[in-house]
């Protein structure tokens, strides 16, 4: 039997992994790297990193293939679809070639395996299709989410209130009734305005644990344009950019 | 200047330990353990076995105080402030008789400190109030929301969708408009059949990371049953429970 191993590395700091991880990392033949476009270089490097830092036998092989990519031009959902169909592809031909069978191969996953990550979808299709058979288990990480709280040193959730974690698309739709505070993730920055008109906060993080991080943080009208600012420099400066950010209302009198 | 160190030490797992927890540790001259009740005794011995296991200079300090009783009889949030108030008297004693100059504390947080966890509003408090001066730092550490995504293999959000993360006694008032999937945290029981009445799946994890660990997953309406009775059945037998699930209402035809 083939293995397969989903293990969630944490928020950027390599120091992120967690002690699970790196007996996981430690156990690992195979692991497959699926990086993409600009941000390619510097996520391969760190996923590297941690490689190095972590595993006592470097006798492990490191397969790296591009990763497909998604199609931005029509409905969202079925871009979405399309794209881990080409995903369950490569993956499914990774597990066919590069592993054998009693060994264990690993896909490093930024943050955690259980949130806003195809890669549990993608292996959950190859399985319900039946032409592959392995074992799999899922190790969690530390998000974005929660490293950008620990940074800007608050708590996610109001005292005995909802932490609502959601997209930037979804942000533009404002929040739902009785949610005054949401971590807005996958943003390309168009949701940093959607509740300009209002009074809220913003905490906003990005390179989150890296060395390369920013933090902002203070009255959203007041300093959304040093974020946007700050989004439109490193992305010239690094070719990329992942942030992160918290909003909360203020507290009705 | 004294420093003070919030770590998060995962759901229940040693293994959930990030290694920044496990430097963290290494650099702390003196704990505080304030467990209560019941649970009181698995818990500390949780929490010395991670300092046993990952820390290597055995001269550290425990410092072990029993933690104010929450009083539950009137208002959720006023009950919750008094109970922060007497934290932060019970804290800043520890911070002022406990740890001298150039020392580090560190209290041991369950999961991470930023959700549901009132550590982090109680240093702020103390800090606010401004008769004690010390330096603080937050590592996150794998929550039970992330422990039970994890051991059951799912996703938190279904793909581009919100996660929602709310609490027993909120889920009582229904689930917001446009969100489908709830994670319930800090529920006595009573949360379980909020949404018995509608086409959900629940996925449900007591002791979560550790050797008792129990996981229950179907039909909400097929299982709800036996989730209450391996409730009242633990909580007998050991005399507490720490329980977390997700709701997941059927997508719509």
């Amino acid at each position: 039997m083939k293995k397969v191993l989903l293990i969630g590395i944490g928020a950027g700091n390599p120091d992120y992994v967690t002690i699970q991880a790196v007996k996981g990392l430690n156990s690992v033949d195979v692991f497959f790297f699926l990086d993409k476009g600009q941000e390619k270089e510097d996520l391969a490097n760190l996923r590297r990193t941690i490689c190095e830092r972590f595993i006592e036998d470097p006798s492990y092989r490191i397969v790296e293939v591009p990763g497909p990519v998604r199609d931005q031009s029509g409905d969202y959902k079925s871009g979405v679809h399309a794209w881990h169909h080409d995903k369950a592809e490569i993956f499914s031909s990774l597990i066919t070639d590069e592993l054998q069978d009693g060994e264990v191969g690993a896909f490093l996953v930024w943050g955690d395996p259980s949130l806003y990550d195809s890669t549990l979808r993608v292996i959950d299709q190859i399985l319900a299709h039946g032409a592959l058979a392995f074992e799999y288990e899922i190790i969690p990480g530390i998000t974005s989410v929660q490293a950008l709280a620990a940074e800007h040193k608050i708590a996610l959730n109001p005292i005995g209130e909802p932490v609502h974690i959601t997209t930037g698309r979804l942000i533009l739709e404002g929040l739902p009734e009785k949610v005054d505070t949401a971590v807005v993730m996958l943003d390309n920055g168009s949701g940093l305005r959607a509740l300009i008109d209002e009074d809220v906060e913003i905490f906003w993080g990005a390179y989150l644990g890296t060395p390369d991080q920013i933090l902002i943080s203070g009255k959203l009208k007041e300093c959304v344009s040093a974020i946007e600012a700050a989004r439109a420099e490193e992305r010239q400066r690094k070719g990329w950019i992942m942030d992160t950010y918290l909003l909360r209302r203020a507290p009705k009198p």
